[in-house]
């Protein structure tokens, strides 16, 4: 029996999310069947991150056990043959038969990326929400840092859900401008749903100066998502990393 | 009456290449459509170069004489508004009554992308040629400056379409490696169809070593379309910038 590990990368802009739904197409159902013609039986499949519809990923991860004996380099080309252009496998690994793609996962690093130009891109517009007014980039990076460490964050989660805990912990945060791109980045050990979209359409509104670093900070304090500002457009998200 | 520019880019990927075809969907169309429920009233558009099916632009040019009165800011979010999201106008300036974006013409730079990765990425692979194999780029970079100046470009127009004359010159080429993609620039004061495309099909079997820099030479003095090598798949290539 083998434990592999597939990291995946996708452009999310065509299918309902990660995580299968009836009748829906959806990143995870693709894959899985193509996992399984490839290993010719039937998958249980993990996978790091579940991503919303629209989000895209640089490095998903999944595993599966199989008793197939494909070889790594057969597997990743064989399933970007069946795979449409919009999901590619990056690359495959054995690993230790304790190793499980959701419950092993330390952390994940998402990168929400905003095209702050006057006029929207052809080439961006997949990937960006475009924002064409000045935007206070050192400032949003300043209040940012508050969601640093464990929080409860109740104030960025989707409106109607429910969870046994809110509190969630974050290892990194920050913003930075490169060129036309305004980069949100959010590392944490887990996230609610809309969670880190909620962050970037309230710290868009300290970019505007609409509301203050210190607002920022009452927001993430009053644990309650009316304070906060708009969720931010799934196309502008993207799973960067996975760490385990 | 004025006389206006507009530089527009897009992504070709949904169109049947730039210019007007009965029945086809086509950029040239969609935008003079476009311009027309804005100025309302038919107009003439001149462009600076007429990109095939499924290239891109950054940087297109049109112009158009119009007796409307619309602002220049008006005009580009009107038009962004009335646009498809894979065609958008950049920019908008009056020029002087003799401007015309097609005769006025004095170079193009057209640049191509191969993306040179173990393997393709979902999110590039709308815009560049996918090319899994080590290629020589230092190599590649020497063969293309053979084509710097006038020459009669035969080995690498379209095969059966005649031409005037074959003769065409080139101001500037190069190629260069910038992380995971390797670029191929040539700007000249005219191109015949698919001419880019077939130097860069030829010019990879350089970085193959496939041939060799001087072989390549011997193609570009063969005046031969078959001594060449394959056309470059439309995707990879882009019109980058019309000099004036």
């Amino acid at each position: 029996m083998r434990n592999i590990a597939l990291i995946v990368s996708y452009d999310g802009t065509s299918y309902h999310g990660w995580q299968c739904q009836p009748n829906l197409r959806t990143i995870e159902q693709t894959l899985k069947e193509g996992i399984e013609r490839i290993v010719n039986h039937p998958i249980k499949m993990y996978s790091g991150a579940r991503t919303d519809r629209g989000v895209h990923a640089y490095g998903q991860v999944v595993s599966f056990l199989t008793e197939s004996r494909v070889a790594r380099k057969g597997l990743i080309l064989g399933l970007n043959s069946l795979l449409p252009q919009d999901i590619r496998v990056i690359d495959a690994v054995d690993k230790d038969m304790d190793f499980n793609a959701r419950y092993s996962a330390k952390s994940k690093l998402y990168i929400y990326t905003i095209l702050n130009t006057p006029y929207d891109s052809p080439f961006y517009t997949r990937y960006t929400w475009h924002i064409p007014y000045p935007m206070d980039t050192p400032s949003m990076n300043r209040a940012i840092r508050y969601i640093l460490g464990a929080h409860d964050f109740s104030s960025f989660k989707k409106k109607d859900e429910v969870y046994k805990s809110h509190i969630r912990e974050i290892l990194m945060a920050g913003v930075k401008r490169r060129g036309p791109f305004i980069h949100i980045f959010v590392e944490g050990t887990g996230f609610m749903r809309y969670m880190v979209r909620n962050i970037v359409g309230t710290i868009t509104y300290v970019g505007f100066g609409k509301i203050s670093e210190a607002d920022f900070l009452s927001i993430l304090n009053a644990k309650d998502r009316d304070a906060a500002g708009p969720t931010a457009p799934a196309k502008g998200l993207a799973l960067r990393r996975i760490t385990y």
